[in-house]
């Protein structure tokens, strides 16, 4: 048994626990992150890509902006369609702030690309990883990593490995609450080296389901559709689902989609997810490890960054100025942030997606919702300052 | 048969009604208002109170407005409760207007008033009234009164007898739509001669119910509690009434709470409902005959208003400048207004009662929501145009 000691003990590689190791890190904390799979498995997850200032605003102060920088490309507003017309959030204009698409893939790729100038130790492909003694002062992690078992003890643990990660587990069932809302529908995404029809996103709510036009950069597009929960991917070639795009998109934005061979193709189901409390004893939950969103809005890393924002201020207060009300308060304050992320996405959701179950009352609400937004510039404003992002 | 000529045919004579035949009055257009009760029963039906400038200002116009001068309330706000924490909607400061309390018999009585004198004839007590051949252009009511069958013949009928009035079911079934949701609870309602607990309403999500405060003066208070649909209002004495308001109104409000006699005391259902089109022939419905909405919000008698408002200019163009597009758009314009006064009517009723069907994650959605309008001013403009009224 190999045995060694840090302050803060992170589980999960992803950008939520390698943004919380390099917050911790400018603060001089010793921190050690251990993720269970490869460091290219990491990089080969396709995740979300628009950015509140949230999160980009942590990078800026981190310098590790360089490539965010040169390749992000500001977003100053996206679309609402109803099928029909095209409803503009002018999010720069409502509310003077921006959000940045730049893909999540991107962000980990920097963080980790930053880590070792840092000091900032990564411990990928630990097999068995385990925590223990969470509820006292003294946590310690279990890993094997090339067939030797490692301990690592750290006065705290902070969980950032995601819904499947074995984290938000270690906490005892009288301990916690779940909340959870399962959709009757998943997306089914596909990701192309083509540019994309619009200069900003578009969701859209058409009859034959949501569709959504999206993209990674000014070469890479990003396209969802909405998709019964029982589809099958292999259903779907590449030229049936550029189709439905072109349908759903309507008249305006599907004529201008370029296609493009997939570069990947999958479908993902729709959660949303709360575990509360997100601290017990000794650890700390940030990210999907304590939180699913549905995708429509973005704000899954979004609200992962709050929570990482919130906790490195937490623990740079316990250990340099021996504060203890942050970490006690953590879990409150993300919370808080949290159901109102969570209210956002469901809204947004319901508003844009057909519910099998809904009938014509429920899909008149719908309309009446987007022509009132249409027509409503606090309406606007309410969708715009969620979109960029509730303040910390 | 005795058989007479009018311009304009008005089925009933409840506020729609007398405030079309007012307006139409106003134009020099001919009006008879038949309606199947009596004025007395049609004066004992007690309602909403809290009225949008759409109302106000057509009475206004009109100059029926002395009493409304002299005793209505003008309101600058009004409050959603948590169950814990009173948030304020600054509707004056928020949207540059307000709503004015005044009961909706007063508008009845005032209206009925001033009828003689501006030459509106009002036929109450007619049995067995019919509308009849409203495909053609020469449709006429058909009634008996004190034994005597009439027939009035007219160019157009408009429907404004309600939900249970023979308007709208004259419109054979393959002609129209109809939209519907009934909601799982009623509220019980009691009026009493007691100062009301404050000088705003406040609408409260308590954990035992939905409750409001409200009022039709300073010395006549009007509050609701929601029950389910099964409740039997017997069951419900003064005191078990008043005990349950004053905890469900929670401790700042409830403990304002003055006792007294009820003077009325009844349940009302919950239902949004709409009927489309608004128009068939040379039928036209106006409020209640072609919509419902549930009474959270008070959109009800507003809404009738605005269709009034439009039917009469339409109506006025026909009649005076030969005009048919007036008559021809009626439904469209006023289905416009009807269905975001029915989204807004939905969704206050949805945020502010407890379901019985909703789960843990449901109910963090309306903490969650009522959190965010707490803290964001676009959220509380939003609901502050809509409760003043949308703009015709």
């Amino acid at each position: 048994m190999s045995r060694s000691r840090t302050q803060v003990a992170i589980v999960g590689a992803g950008p939520a626990g390698l943004l919380l190791g390099h917050l911790l890190r400018a603060e001089g904390i010793d921190v050690v992150i251990v993720e269970r799979a490869s460091a290219d498995y990491v990089l080969g997850r396709i995740r979300a890509g628009v950015l509140e200032a949230t999160l980009t605003d942590l990078l800026h102060r981190l310098g590790i902006d360089a490539r965010l920088n040169a390749e992000g490309l500001p977003h100053d507003g996206f679309y609402l369609s109803d099928g029909e017309k095209l409803i503009h959030i002018a999010v720069g204009e409502l509310t003077g702030k921006r959000v940045t698409v730049y893909g999540q893939t991107e962000v980990t790729r920097d963080l980790m690309a930053a880590a070792p100038e840092r000091g900032l130790e990564v411990v990928y492909q630990a097999d068995d990883l385990a925590l223990n003694a969470i509820e006292t002062d003294a946590p310690y992690l279990t890993y094997s990593k090339d067939g030797v078992a490692h301990r690592l003890d750290a006065r705290f643990i902070c969980g950032c490995d995601g819904f499947h990660g074995p984290s938000r587990k270690a906490i005892p069932d009288s301990a916690g609450r779940t909340f959870e809302k399962v959709y009757p529908f998943g997306w089914l995404g596909i990701l192309a080296d083509v540019p994309p029809c619009d200069d900003e996103l578009i969701y859209a709510n058409h009859p034959r389901g949501f569709a959504l036009a999206s993209m990674r950069s000014q070469t890479r597009s990003r396209y969802y559709i909405q998709v019964p929960s029982s589809e099958d991917v292999a259903d779907w070639s590449d030229d049936r689902l550029w189709d439905e795009l072109t349908i759903r998109l309507g008249p305006e934005a599907g004529s201008r989609i370029t296609r493009g061979p997939a570069i990947e193709k999958s479908i993902a189901p729709l959660r949303s997810f709360v575990f509360e409390p997100m601290a017990y004893g000794s650890l700390f939950l940030a990210g999907d490890a304590a939180h699913i969103v549905p995708p429509t809005g973005a704000k899954g890393l979004n609200l992962a960054a709050s929570d990482v924002a919130y906790l490195s201020e937490a623990l740079a207060g316990f250990f340099r100025r021996s504060d203890n009300d942050g970490v006690a308060g953590y879990s409150a304050r993300a919370l808080a942030r949290v159901w109102k992320s969570e209210r956002f996405s469901w809204q947004l959701t319901t508003l844009m997606h057909r519910f099998p179950a809904s009938d014509a009352f429920d899909r008149r609400m719908q309309q009446a919702e987007l022509d009132y937004i249409a027509g409503s510039e606090a309406a606007r404003k309410s969708i715009a300052e969620n979109y960029v992002g509730l303040p910390l």
